[in-house]
């Protein structure tokens, strides 16, 4: 169909076709683009800077890792702002305060990395080239930490290009591109897709949604997607709510969206948060779509319950018969009530040293101004689930007049809402 | 991105999400759908009909085998033309050929299913369901021939609608929907896919292409579709060509343009004949989207070839030893020439009763107006390959300036058009 | 953007950039198309007649009105059914009713000319020539009865062509792109848009809607489209409800859409209906997406009124007496009760020989199962609506779920549904 | 057609619609408005910040042009860096030049406005509203200087933001959503376009092109655009280039590609340069698209030409001749040697204080790598071209293999490249 066509188009110019054939092709060293590197900040032509930035971003993915590094070992040395310049217009400005000096104060100030990245970004497909960039920086941090510097720029950059302004949220389903849904495949995170009939099963069916951020400028790479499943109450469990032989709401009777997997795409834009927006955003789309759902819940793992609950079976006889009958293979009923009290002590009571809740998923819901809505026993059954957290799952309710209150609350007292159920389980 | 919102909108309104629901829901008899279908012929307004439509096309879905089969026992009897009307009509038309003599005659002797099919076409989504039935239809004719002439009102509309002028022509690529690509994947006939892996290794590099001919009103069903690659020569065995390991040509080297593989996709289609006009559009696009490319052939399998041997080993000593060996195991390198030979037999020499050469993908890619390019030993090697043809496989090569000439000349006189080379192999 | 570019993708191909280059290009007489047409109806090949289609529909429009009529005639008189096979297939049928017979009956009956206009209709652009024409052909019809029998061969492809199953509804806005909206100014047949603001204040406007049925093989071609405007209650006047100077109401508050015009743009479709499902269509759309609007109404114009009103003048003193205001100028308030009686009798009472209302425009809304709302005095107050209908115009009311039964009642009893304030009207 | 309602989708959420309807809703005052700014800037939830941006955003398009001054008063107080925090990291940073002392040193320097400008363009349509506050801000510099410190940040952000690698060629014809066309016809700034047909013409016609840059965050607001001619020669007058009685050449037939406008769109992106960019583009793009077309050159207005020669006229008695001849009404043909002498002057040796050629459009195309190709004698007749430049126009040609070399010899050495014939007219 033409419709095909159009898409084909819109999208021929991003897919690599031409990743099969690089191979040896334009090989460069390390050196010879350092010096490129210098010349495109020097470059005074506009348009001659393309042709000199496409150049170094293509040599950049004919490095080794050892040329990458030395790569980078320049960008760290040759491109920081120049301390006396810096004085003399940090003593004009506080003498001053004028336009001028401002102005001076932040050209001088601020890394001409900054302005090499942004003239990187002027090649055809650069945005992209520049967050797979950082993805290797990123993972050099670790024994180079001199490089860090490199990536606070790039970190400031992404994050001012990838301004929840300027990403686009899409629906993913079967009729999204294959090149997209691929990756779906491989970046979902939480649940694992094994296959393609897999990825069928979570996006296919009528009771079944998924929604990712794109940007413009890489319209085949999801930033960040969620999964979500319609159903008609809160559930309890991954294996019966991803269950094949389920009878699947219709749409127009579902009154619960469950957002069960949420998964960050791109490893260049770690630190650039998406998450927040993402959930609202869909949670705000749904609602105007499908007025009948009323309650936005996720199901979500608790990641860190197994460990927190090994050292504080240090101090506590409770934990430390939990602990071992965990060890000991899939619980058994028996623990059932000593786990969930447990389990509500986790996320109500214990803290890290900085006063936030222990468990990442926590903190992130909560933090997005969700609240704890349930703790669910044996909601987790794969070796992973029981591994992490007992087979624990739990849901976190997402009620779209309250998020900003509660995240004020939870941001500024560190108050964790949850409901009178939860913190029943406190008391057993 | 909002393209993928914009084409999920489009494909939205076609894939059935509700086939998930239908279950038991809007159970029908066939003897009421017979009563609908006499009331929608009978319905004098247009719009009100749409919902008559609608009501019999869900209803025969509902239907079991039996209760289909009584359908269309009603559909054959009850919509014959009147045939003391046809006799008068007739007669007036021989005396008058008046204007309305002929648009009289041509109202009575038009069967009147033509009419209820039309308006059944009204329906949402009808077409596809038509076609569907059609499908159904086909496979009771064997047993209930009578409904043959519900057939050929099918056949003469769906011609009609599905003429070259409304088809599109859209490339299949990793960009297309993958509700599409399920379809390319269950589709191919000739060289099966057999899973995504593969499918990508099929339209994914640089070197292949692949088309199909769509509807506007099935804009995810491909109606026929043909896979192509691009070399730099004309290749002689399907595992070269298909080779995962090969160094791919790049577009703009490529010299030649191989279609080796054309798949009809919708079982309700047949006798609609789309392929003659797919290869030449094809070869057209092609043509003028990468103008180094010089030559269009097929790389083609022989499915005759085995029977023809078998049946002409009872005559020739040659075909006999040809037989035997191929009986004994994949052929040795020793009977190369003698199989080459009946081969180039095989396809200038024999024919059908009719004057036809034996081979069906001869008469096709002839038919089109192609010429018989070469020969080749062992080029398809998979049991299929050696079990229906001995191995051989086949050129046929598409001149696009010479197609109507060599089409003209085959239809005529039943001309071989084949190169010296093929011409020479028969003098062995 | 890209988005564009896929657009001009699409449409690329259609619009006719070519048209300023054709000029003396291409000559050709009359008599050699005549002789490709036969040779188009006998070429074997299914894909050369593609070449051959293509040249006659570029032939055909090189021709001056003279080549035309000749080209016509020739259409006439060689492409009938052959009498004596007709008899023949007739008897056997007669004698039969086989399959064989019944197949053999239609293939002689069906004028061959049926499969020429198939034939042309496989041509690039092919259906939109085909539909020009024939509306070329309409025109000679009056001086050249016997092309009528051409006529009807295009009128039933054209209807089977041009389905409703094959329609599609697009809504027409600022974001259309302008070679749909010249169209919409062209077409434009009950309230005229003189210019590009005019076209802006009808479509742009947030209380402003537009729709119009495309055929996928003519996509910058609207078919036929209506305006609608949503408003808080029933209107009255044309004026008021195209006042530039009016307060728009919200969409989310608007109670009414009213349907103010509705305009066909192909004249070689004429015979082929698309107004009903139009209507339906839309009500449908409007009512799915803003579900705040309770009634579907027209503000449709009285075209019969003021010449129903001189015949009825010779009988009927009351009419005289409005007849003569009217001829005196715009109508007084004195004679508005006088002349709303007289225009419900026109509604409830009047009929044509036919049983029919003599209202155009109320047989089409009533026929579609519209009922009379109202009828409203100095509605329409430009020189044509007072010429026509005194300054009346009327609201046809559509209540979805009542269609079906309406529409069976107007087609099987002739009995007009109005309001009892209609019905009061006529008692004065 | 379902490819509009696509684009509808796409574009329908930037349409602003609501515009009608806002009014007197949503008032604000300044001081609010300005305690909302520093909400924003200090609010810890990304998600609760996209709705004080919106918020703003809103308040502000209702402020009156005292708000609106009163508001930038604030944007320009009380964003500032800390003067003494400034100092400190300056101190730190030449004292250890350590990637925290570099990493505290750029939070410290870069005025928490830029932040806040980020965080105001999280909110729906952000972008756009930015761009339209600043063109505000830039029609107060003038009066209020002190407010430039906000223009500063302004310029930086939107030069980020605008990067190159994130604008998207479009073709814009007459396929082309009218809410684009509208502001092609708003936005020119070279040859006016009158109206719709105007534009019609120069769009649509085969030997017509023309493209734009958008940004996908503003997809119906072009952010530049070129119109092209394509011809057979290099043309000299504007008249004769867009003569609407032209026999317009096949687009395949054309040897030279005329760039004979260039308008910037956007008042809020003053000193973000696209142009350079565009034309080069659209000459690769080109082409590629058309092998034929061997030369891109411009048809230029000499904007400067009579200016100069005016005051050239009190030392030089040729340039005061030619300048009471112009005075006097269009020129003779006699002054034609004189004036086209002094023009080559003015292209070849004038200089402004800075070295650079006095005409902004020489400095323009020859800082973008063109050279000066042709002067022409009459070239424009309209009043403008004839007050501007005596009629003067020139051509100024682009070599895209000498693009780079011709800019690095501009810019360097202030050198401009003419052709000899340019050269040989400064000699008479």
């Amino acid at each position: 169909m033409a419709r095909f066509t159009a898409l084909g188009d819109l999208l021929g110019s991003v897919l690599d076709r031409g990743t099969w054939l690089i191979g040896g092709a334009g090989v460069s060293d390390a050196a010879t683009l350092a010096g490129r590197a210098d010349a495109l900040l020097s470059a005074r032509g506009e348009a001659s800077g393309v042709a000199i930035a496409a150049e170094i971003l293509k040599g950049y993915r004919g490095l080794d890792a050892e040329g990458r590094l030395s790569f980078f070992t320049h960008l760290a040395s040759a491109f920081d702002p120049d301390p006396d310049a810096v004085n003399a217009a940090a003593a004009a400005y506080a003498d001053a305060q004028s336009t001028e000096a401002l102005d001076q104060l932040f050209r001088v100030a601020e890394p001409p990395r900054q302005e090499l990245l942004r003239r990187l970004n002027m090649a055809p497909g650069g945005t992209r080239r520049l967050v797979e960039m950082r993805a290797d920086l990123l993972g050099l941090l670790r024994d180079h930490p001199d490089l860090r510097r490199i990536d606070n720029d790039f970190r400031h950059l992404l994050g001012s290009w990838f301004n929840r302004g300027f990403l686009v949220l899409s629906p993913i389903d079967w009729n999204t591109p294959a090149a997209v849904l691929e990756k779906i495949i491989a970046y979902e995170a939480v649940h694992a897709i094994s296959d393609w009939d897999e990825l069928r099963r979570r996006i296919a069916p009528p009771d079944r949604r998924c929604f990712a951020f794109f940007h413009p400028s890489m319209p085949d790479e999801p930033l960040i997607f969620v999964e979500v499943a319609l159903t008609r109450d809160v559930p309890g469990s991954i294996q019966g709510l991803l269950d094949p032989a389920r009878d699947p709401v219709a749409p127009g009777d579902a009154r619960t969206a469950v957002f069960y997997s949420i998964s960050n795409c791109q490893a260049g834009l770690a630190g650039v948060s998406f998450g927040a927006f993402l959930i609202k955003q869909v949670a705000r789309d749904l609602s105007a779509a499908l007025p009948n759902i009323a309650d936005f819940v996720t199901l979500s793992p608790v990641p860190g319950f197994r460990s927190w609950l090994s050292s504080a079976a240090t101090d506590d006889d409770e934990a430390r018969i939990c602990a071992e009958a965990l060890d000991a293979g899939p619980p058994e009923e028996a623990i059932k009530p000593r786990l969930l009290r447990l389990a509500a002590t986790y996320f109500l009571d214990a803290k890290r040293a900085d006063g936030a809740p222990p468990d990442p998923v926590a903190r992130f819901h909560l933090g997005n101004g969700a609240e704890l809505h349930a703790i669910h026993w044996m909601g987790d059954t794969s070796p992973k689930g029981l591994a992490e957290a007992g087979g624990l799952m739990v849901n976190y309710r997402y009620r779209l007049d309250q998020i900003e209150a509660n995240h004020e609350a939870f941001a500024t007292n560190g108050e964790v809402l949850a409901t009178r159920a939860v913190r029943a389980l406190m008391k057993g």
